[in-house]
């Protein structure tokens, strides 16, 4: 979801390491999104200063790569990493206790992440996966809360507060019918912030709107990957139709134009949580990470 | 679930007034608790202040009646109260606006009022209708994620994280057995703070444990009415169970005793929620109140 560009990350761990997968969540409120930048505070500077300390080693060692690269105040609640741990430090994890290296990982871990970072699960990675490349979708959920009220109080991290005009309240079905034109094969550009040599051609697999049993409306946005800024221009998109300010074939003729031009604005990032991310069964974790990086003009964020 | 002394609310709204019941949120970790303290910030303290901007009253005329006054730190999805609002004042509401008063009423709130505390909903309350005395019972949630991995981000303001000893995880069922005992009349001593003059008598409807689909451990816990501080020590006192520090008939003896003795702590109020309050149909409101004022020497919050 951002434009840094991230060092390739290397094929595998390699005979003297072993590449470890990390299952993560975290609140984004606090963070300048994933990728480290200095002087500010990123999901990928915490958890990198976390592992070096818990595997004592250089943090210069510890290169992270990740399924879904969230902007600032993007949240997480099914991050995939993964990072390659020398052989020496993953075997001195469990210490003394009868743990595997994996659970001595996620518990000392626990012990040293701030509480708006969370590892829930590691272990070593199948042969030929790499969180990135191997990565066949990204699944994310916007949720908007237009209860005249206001947010219900403990939602109100990750839980957009949107009033439409006038009295009235967001057609979630509506929202649906304009959202459906725009799955499939498309070229993004009006929805994407341009990146030089990068093509805007996506496949967006799901675009749904719909009341959870909370009364939330909730966006569900599937693709194998995205252009920056993608999911929440989306959204300001459809938002727009929610609110009765355009026509519910509006958002396809966006589409259509290929032009960026102002006419809608990007959803506010609170909203926004990477919910999940697939990839395929392990004996072809290998062919799709090569399928994926011969592809690269194709940013997989 | 405070012990400070509430003034009697008059029995109606009166001519001159309108009793509205309120339904309300609030994320409980920046508030001491609900009811008006000096120098601190509550619940109530910040909705009179809402309401006499709203209303334009002076602040000594609002008076506020809840139905559960929760503890400091302790959080409310579904809290109701009652406040007697003059006519004059509800008439004016809407201003020019087409809205009834009672929308206008939520509409304004949400303007004023911080994010951490809601009203969702604002009504003329039936005849008879006493937030307190009319509620038939409180039902409270106690959430607890035992995840070596830690709590999930999103969720660590009402959620308590617990290891248990060990690599275990706590065990439902048997938390849910070691429950099941507590259920009926019986004297709660052993479960609340004494207060002089007030009797620890109490029926436990309802007190379950399981996980939910997110894999959190909640417990489930009604009554017509607690004492001060129950529901925490309910669950501090199974928690023990859960453990494996104690036996599984262990809170049953507890009860038994009907000792405050110091071998269980209170859980802390971040898990605790109140979800709850039901009131009997429009027509037994008043039947309802007469029959729980009657009863005043058990303080019913």
């Amino acid at each position: 979801m951002t434009h840094q560009v991230e060092p390739a990350a290397p094929e595998g761990g390699g005979l003297d390491h072993v590449r470890v997968r990390l299952d993560l969540a975290y609140d984004g409120t606090g963070f300048a999104g994933w990728a480290m930048q200095r002087e500010q505070r990123t999901v990928a500077g915490v958890l990198t200063e976390a592992l070096a300390r818990v595997l004592r080693v250089d943090v210069e060692q510890v290169r992270l790569t990740v399924a879904g690269r969230t902007d600032s105040g993007v949240h997480a609640s099914a991050q995939v990493c993964h990072v390659d741990v020398p052989v020496a430090a993953w075997a001195l994890l469990p210490g003394r206790s009868t743990l595997t290296p994996a659970d001595s990982l996620v518990r000392r871990l626990s012990g040293v992440l701030p509480p708006d970072v969370r590892v829930g699960a590691a272990g070593i990675a199948p042969p030929g996966f790499d969180a990135r490349f191997s990565a066949l979708r990204r699944q994310y959920a916007y949720r908007i809360c237009d209860d005249p009220g206001g947010v219900p109080p403990l939602r109100r991290y990750d839980v957009l507060g949107h009033r439409p005009p006038g009295a009235g309240r967001l057609d979630a079905a509506l929202m649906d019918a304009a959202s459906a034109p725009l799955l499939g094969d498309h070229d993004f550009a009006a929805f994407c912030r341009p990146r030089e040599g990068a093509t805007t051609i996506r496949t967006l697999l799901e675009y749904r709107w719909s009341r959870d049993p909370a009364g939330l409306l909730v966006a569900t946005v599937t693709a194998q990957a995205f252009c920056h800024s993608m999911v929440r221009a989306l959204v300001g998109c459809v938002l727009e139709v929610g609110d009765g300010r355009k026509p519910v074939g509006w958002p396809a003729e966006v589409l259509a134009s290929r032009r960026r031009d102002g006419s809608f604005g990007m959803a506010p990032a609170r909203g926004l949580t990477l919910e999940r991310v697939d990839y395929p069964p392990d004996e072809e974790l290998a062919l799709r990470a090569e399928q994926a990086r011969s592809r690269r003009s194709l940013p997989l964020a």
